[in-house]
C-alpha cells in the first residue's frame, strides 16, 4: 500500500504522551492541560446532555453557539462576522485548518510555510497536490523576515500559513508584523490560513493582533480558532473557522464532507459559557504566573531560553548541556530524569536540529515545580 | 473564488430539517431520531465530564474503546480486528469515509459508486482527484447488477464504494452478492470502502453481511460504522473504521491531519456502553415495529413501496399521484401537507428524478401515526 504521507510516523504527541504514562513521567509535552475547565462548564455540558441535545448539529454549528462566537469576537475584536454566513464549527481547529487548506489549495499550488510549523499544515498542503514552501524563523528569537518571504512568493503562490501566538516557540506578530503581511499580498490573490488557536494566551502586556484586525489581511484570511485551548476543553475537539461570506462558503463544502457537524450538547454549553468573558479575560494572566512559575526554576538550570511571549510553550536551548539530537535527548530525559518534552525538530519537515526542547507548562503547579527542580539540576 | 465542488449547495439535509421547523412539520427528512439514548449512556457521559475526562483522546481513540469496539465485533461478527492497530475512532462515520477514500484514491484513479449514494462519497473521491465511475441501481428492486459493475472496472479502478444495509433504499446484500463481490475483486489491487453504518438495523430476518465475513473482502475493505445510528446519538459524531494493520496504518495517517482525535468524554461512556449487548441485539426489532407502523399507514395511500429491509428509511413512489420533481414535491408536501422527506435525486450526480420519496422513520410513534395519516390522504 503506497502512502500519501509516506514521512509521516506515529505522532510525537502520542508517543511523548505514552512514553511519560508509561515511564511515571512529568508529562510536559503535549499540548494539554493537567487541570480541569470549569465546573460551570461541565455542568453546562451535563445539563444538555441529560435534556436531550444528542442528536446532528447544522453542518455549520449550533446557532446559538456561532452567535455567542460572533459577539465575543466582536467585543474582543471590534470585528463583526455573521454568525449565519461567515462561522462555522469544526471538530477541533485541525479540522478548521485542513478544510481551509482544502478550500484554496489545487495541485501544484504553492503554500509559505514559516517554519518550525504545528505538524498538520504540510500534511493537509500535500494532500491537496500543493507544494509547501519554506521559509525558516531563526533561533533564538523566531523573528519573521519578511524579506525572505517576499523572496518567495511567485505566481504560483496560493496562500501563506500564519500563526499567531506561535507553537511551539511562543513568539507573537506585532502591529509591524500584520502590516508587513499586508504589503506583501495586498492586490494578490494569496489567501491567509491563520492559526490563532492561542489568542488569549498572551504574555507581558503583548497583544494578540488577530488577522482579522487588519482590513486588507481580513478579506483574504480564514481565522482558525480553538475553545480546547481557551476552556481547558481540548478533548472536546470543537474548532471554528471565522472568514468572510465567500471564503466561509467554500469552507463549508468541504466541511460537509469532511465530518458534517461537530458533538452537540457541549456546544450548546459553549453558546452560554462564552457570554461569560471572564474566563478569557484573565487567561493569560493564568498562564503567565505559570510560565513565570516553570522559568523560575529553569534560570537556576543550564537551558538558555528568552521567556515565552504566548502559547502556553516554553522552548529551551540545551546547546550548553549536550550535543545529542533533540528527539533521542526528549526521550532519555523522559525516561531517565522523568520529564517529558517535545524535541523541536519534530516541526521542520527535514528534523532540522536546533538543540532545541519544547515544554508545556499548561500543568498544575506540583506538576510545574517538580518538573523544573529535576530540570534545574542536569 | 472557485469551487472544487462547484456542484454543492446547501445540503439537503440543513434545508429539510430547517424548512421542516420553520414550517412546523414532521420532520421525516433528515436521518435522525427524534428519540433520545438511553439515560445510562448520558449518565456514563456525565460521569465522565463530570470527573475531568476533558482532554485529548489518543489519535486513534480511547483503548477502552477501541477494544470495546473490537470485542463487541468479534461477538457479533466472529471477526477479530487488534484493538492496537486496526480499530480507528473518528469523528463520525462521514469523517471515516473521507479518510479511508483519502488513503487510496489518487488523482486519475477511478471509482465506483452504486447510485442511487450517500452524498458524502463523490465530494471524497473528487476532492482527492479520483474520478467516480457509475453504476444504476435500477428500480423498483435496486439490486445490484454484477455484470454491469464487472463491465465498469478498468485497470484504472482503485475502490469500490459499498453501503449495506442501504441508504437511502433500504436494500441489503445478500450472502451472493458477497460472493459476486469477491469474485470481481479477487487477484486484484481493488480496495472497498463499506459504510455499513446501520448494520444492526435490518428487517424481517434479513442478516447484516458485513464485508469483514469474508475473507477476500475482509483483507481489502474499510469497514465504515457509526455509533450515531445504533445508539441513537447522531450528535455525537463518533464512528470508525475497521481495517487490517496496513490499511489502517494509512487510514491513521490520514485521520491524524483531518481532526487528530474525537470527543473524550463520550468515548469512555461508550467503552462502558457497548459492554451491554441489549441495546443493539434488539434495534433490528425496534426498528422493525415503526417500519410496520409507518408502512401500515401507508398502505391506505397512493405511494407504492417495497418495505425497507433495512437502515431506518423507507423509498416510495409517487408516480400515481404527481408527476412533479421530486424536490420540488418535497417541498411542497412540507410547507403544504407538514410532512417532511428527502427527494431521491439528491443523491444522484445527475440528480436523477425517479418519482422517489425517502422517509427517515426513526421517529416517535405518535409523528409516525401523524405522518402517517397525512400522507394516506394524499
Ligand atoms: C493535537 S495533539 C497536539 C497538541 C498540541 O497542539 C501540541 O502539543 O502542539
Ligand atoms: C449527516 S446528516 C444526514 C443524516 C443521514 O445520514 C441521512 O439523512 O441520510
Amino acid at each position: 500500500l503506497p502512502s500519501k504521507l509516506p514521512y509521516v510516523g506515529t505522532t510525537i504527541f502520542t508517543v511523548m504522551s505514552k512514553l511519560a504514562s508509561d515511564e511515571g513521567a512529568y508529562n510536559l509535552s503535549q499540548g494539554f492541560p493537567s487541570f480541569d475547565c470549569s465546573p460551570k462548564l461541565t455542568e453546562l455540558v451535563n445539563h444538555y446532555v441529560k435534556n436531550g441535545y444528542n442528536q446532528y448539529a447544522p453542518m455549520s454549528g449550533v446557532p446559538a453557539f456561532r452567535e455567542s462566537l460572533a459577539e465575543k469576537t466582536s467585543q474582543v475584536y471590534g470585528i463583526d462576522y455573521d454568525p449565519e454566513a461567515e462561522v462555522t464549527i469544526t471538530s477541533g481547529a485541525t479540522e478548521a485548518i485542513f478544510c481551509a487548506v482544502t478550500a484554496v489549495v489545487y495541485p501544484g499550488d504553492e503554500v509559505i510555510v514559516l517554519e518550525p510549523a504545528y505538524d498538520s499544515y504540510v500534511p493537509a498542503i500535500d494532500l491537496n497536490g500543493g507544494i509547501p514552501i519554506y521559509v525558516a524563523l531563526e533561533a533564538p528569537d523566531f523573528k519573521i523576515d519578511w524579506d525572505a518571504v517576499k523572496a518567495k512568493i511567485t505566481d504560483k503562490t496560493k496562500a501563506i500559513m500564519i500563526n499567531t501566538p506561535h507553537n511551539p516557540v511562543g513568539t507573537v506578530f506585532s502591529k509591524a508584523d500584520l502590516d508587513s503581511l499586508a504589503n506583501l499580498v495586498e492586490n494578490t490573490d494569496i489567501y491567509i490560513i491563520s492559526d490563532e488557536v492561542y489568542e488569549h494566551i498572551v504574555f507581558d502586556g503583548e497583544i494578540h493582533h488577530s488577522m482579522m484586525t487588519h482590513p486588507v489581511l481580513q478579506e483574504r484570511t480564514f481565522v482558525c480558532g480553538s475553545v480546547g485551548k481557551t476552556y481547558h476543553t481540548t478533548g472536546w475537539k470543537i474548532g471554528y473557522c471565522l472568514a468572510p461570506k465567500a471564503l466561509s462558503r467554500e469552507f463549508r463544502r468541504i466541511h460537509q464532507y469532511i465530518t458534517f457537524s461537530t458533538v452537540t450538547p457541549m456546544q450548546y454549553a459553549l453558546a452560554d459559557f462564552l457570554k461569560l468573558p471572564e474566563h478569557y479575560l484573565h487567561l493569560g494572566e493564568f498562564y503567565q504566573k505559570k510560565r513565570d512559575r516553570f522559568n523560575e526554576a529553569l534560570k537556576s538550570s543550564r537551558f538558555t531560553f528568552s521567556p515565552s511571549k504566548g502559547s502556553f510553550f516554553q522552548v529551551v536551548s540545551y546547546r550548553n548541556i549536550t550535543e545529542e539530537y533533540d528527539y533521542d535527548l526528549a526521550i532519555r530525559l523522559t525516561r531517565e530524569s522523568k520529564v517529558a518534552s517535545v524535541p523541536v525538530s519534530v516541526f521542520y519537515k527535514d528534523k532540522k536540529d536546533d538543540k532545541l526542547l519544547r515544554f508545556c507548562f499548561a500543568k498544575d503547579d506540583d506538576i510545574l515545580d517538580k518538573a523544573g527542580e529535576i530540570l534545574s539540576k542536569l
